[in-house]
């Protein structure tokens, strides 16, 4: 550990973007300034496929107040891919690296980059070229292993927040409807979970929110459905887009067969799960789908978010340059009343591939809800959602007698 | 006109509500502050239904602060509803009112609440009973006549301007990809025009906008979408839930039934257009439906828009006291370079029902896109759309022969 190592860096991104993408990005750039041993910091377009092809941006040549502005946008400034590496691919990469002198590689992703990031790191030391390999996590879905919580994901949570509080909003006020939203999180949770975070008072939505973790007949939904109807006259449903039935498959498949819908399920669970409540509880339900926006709307940034993300980027120059390798920068969360989070590495073969979904204790025995634990985790990541204020209820006196 | 005439006033939503429906409603409580032969000031619980009812809010009971506090926020803050009002239902409310004796009628919505409007004053001047009725235009479609635009459409506007620089700026750094965007807006071009205000540089989001006002053919569409995607590797595409093909039907329609797709078109046309994209060009298509956030989302609200949804609200209780009835409050936009509106009034025979589409004049002769004029337009209503900034495209020389 420890020595010093001269060479460039290459900075890339893997996957889809989040709000903080480039806010770990200006941490890498603005970090590598204090390092001379870094001899120049190359950002790859498109990820992978630009270091494949020897296309990178020289993120030395970029105004530091332009960066500042960059960090605060979502959707990535570099670029990136969705690309499965080949063993090709990697010998290519490798000889990308010896041309440029490339002794750092920052590799910015969820589960997928850190084991590409952990095999390229490997065939490195095989070939007994000199290579620091870091990891920086990013996904809104927060199923990074190793980690309290990933950038990405707070201000993830903070839109799907606001979206419920808003389409709460909309539709408390208007005759009895059902609404079904889908949400992002892959097969995890924590993004779903987070619409819990829209509630001020008990009866405000979302009434039912159901989490991959907790599979659940389909007909236990439309009985959930139901009685939340009955006693409030609408209801207000979260669901996330990896739901699975009892049997392990995607939510409502069963029903859609019973039913003889033609729908592909995927890319389209709450249009069909509204379908399903109108075809089976004769209910007008509708659905929503905030899609994309949840994790490229500019004006979700969560603060907290913002700043770790920063620090991500950061820590990985640190590292690299003390001598770590094979390692993804971890955020742990310190004890104590108020929040705080520090740095931490973890090895990226614990990381690698590997998927950390909500813990069941934090999901509510109904299968239908989160526990107040869950809450204290994720509120300090999402930032404070502005409620919305009532009018107060004074009622006028009725004059005539009802019809 | 201009007599005194003493009693109380209910102020009541129809319809769907908008960022600054309560803004409107703000305008009427604080302006009736100041206006003694107004006895009392009531708030229909969900519209015309708690007027049937006789279910009314003390809206003198409210805070001033907190009524600037919702002025603020979206969704109804009284209730509304959809409700069909019958000739029983007129009778009834004329009951409730003489038994309250409400002498105006603040009434805030669309096209059919003013036609509404428009039957509960004929039928109280019919049987002599002195009402003065005023409508508060409420649409984000901004289909309503007599009027430069409505109260609701320029924060609609922004939040589906954002959306697409948001949207766009998602998949632009994304391998190869077609998005279709389904925009609110029933049978009128406003809204998805306005996505035109999400771009910075030529090739930006949207790359086709398609508006009702200008039907056409699915299989003009599809060729639309490849020159797109051949030019620029991708495509952004926002369409209107009620664009309608050059037979009359939705878009699409005929596709489908060529294809033999099973979908309802209503409420999920944009990812049928993105399985037509994927089944005839054979790219990969996904669809986005932001769906209720356009006219939910809290933080999209356009000063210029609350501003003037405020000045409708005071003007309507300033129309009422000076003697005016039957109309409907307009919004009047004053020659000159800088932008600034006035409010006026309109009969409100002119606005029941009728319906104001975009003009021919403000769709590009291709048929995929809007003219400078309509930037003109809805620029100022919509307010500033922050540009997204990116970094400078200093590349790096290869090292290596490409391979």
């Amino acid at each position: 550990m420890s020595q010093t190592l001269s060479g460039a860096a290459v900075v890339a991104h893997g996957g889809g973007p989040t709000q903080v993408i480039n806010a770990s990005l200006a941490g890498v750039i603005e970090e590598r300034r204090r390092c001379p041993e870094i001899t120049a910091l190359y950002g790859a377009r498109h990820g992978i496929v630009g270091v494949l092809a020897d296309d990178f941006l020289d993120l030395d040549q970029q105004d530091a107040e332009l960066v500042a502005r960059i960090a605060r946008t979502p959707g990535s400034a570099l670029g990136s891919c969705r690309r499965k590496v080949t063993s090709a691919d990697f010998e290519r990469i490798l000889a990308v690296f010896r041309a440029h002198n490339v002794r750092y590689f920052f590799y910015n992703g969820g589960n997928d980059s850190m084991d590409t990031a952990l095999r390229m790191a490997r065939l490195a030391a095989e070939t007994g070229y000199e290579l620091r390999v870091i990891g920086i996590p990013k996904t809104i879905d927060n199923d990074l292993a190793e980690t309290d919580h990933c950038p990405g994901y707070g201000s993830a949570a903070r839109f799907i927040a606001c979206a419920l509080r808003d389409i709460g909003a909309d539709i408390r006020e208007l005759p009895a409807r059902v609404t079904v939203v889908e949400v992002m999180g892959r097969n995890a949770g924590w993004l779903v979970a987070a619409t819990a975070l829209a509630r001020q008072e008990a009866e405000d939505a979302p009434h039912l929110i159901y989490v991959p973790e907790h599979p659940i007949s389909a007909e236990q939904f439309l009985a959930d459905v139901d009685a939340v109807y009955r006693r409030l006259g609408q209801a207000v449903i979260a669901v996330c887009e990896g739901q699975t039935d009892d049997k392990g498959e995607p939510f409502g498949a069963d029903m859609v067969a019973a039913d003889g819908f033609q729908h592909r399920l995927t890319g389209n669970l709450a249009h069909v799960l509204a379908q399903l409540i109108n075809k089976r509880l004769k209910l007008r339900a509708r659905s929503e789908k905030p899609g994309l926006l949840g994790r490229s709307s500019m004006a979700f940034l969560s603060e907290t978010d913002y700043q770790e993300a920063l620090m991500c980027g950061r820590e990985a120059v640190r590292a690299a340059v003390a001598g770590f390798t094979d390692v993804m920068v971890t955020l742990v969360r310190e004890p104590g009343e108020s929040y705080r989070a520090a740095t931490g590495l973890a090895p990226l073969e614990k990381v690698a591939n590997a998927e950390r979904r909500l813990p069941l204790g934090w999901v509510h025995p109904s299968g239908h809800d989160v526990m107040p634990e869950f809450l204290g985790y994720a509120a300090p990541l999402a930032g404070e959602i502005q409620p919305r204020p009532r009018l107060r209820q004074v009622s006028v006196p009725a004059s005539l007698a009802t019809p």
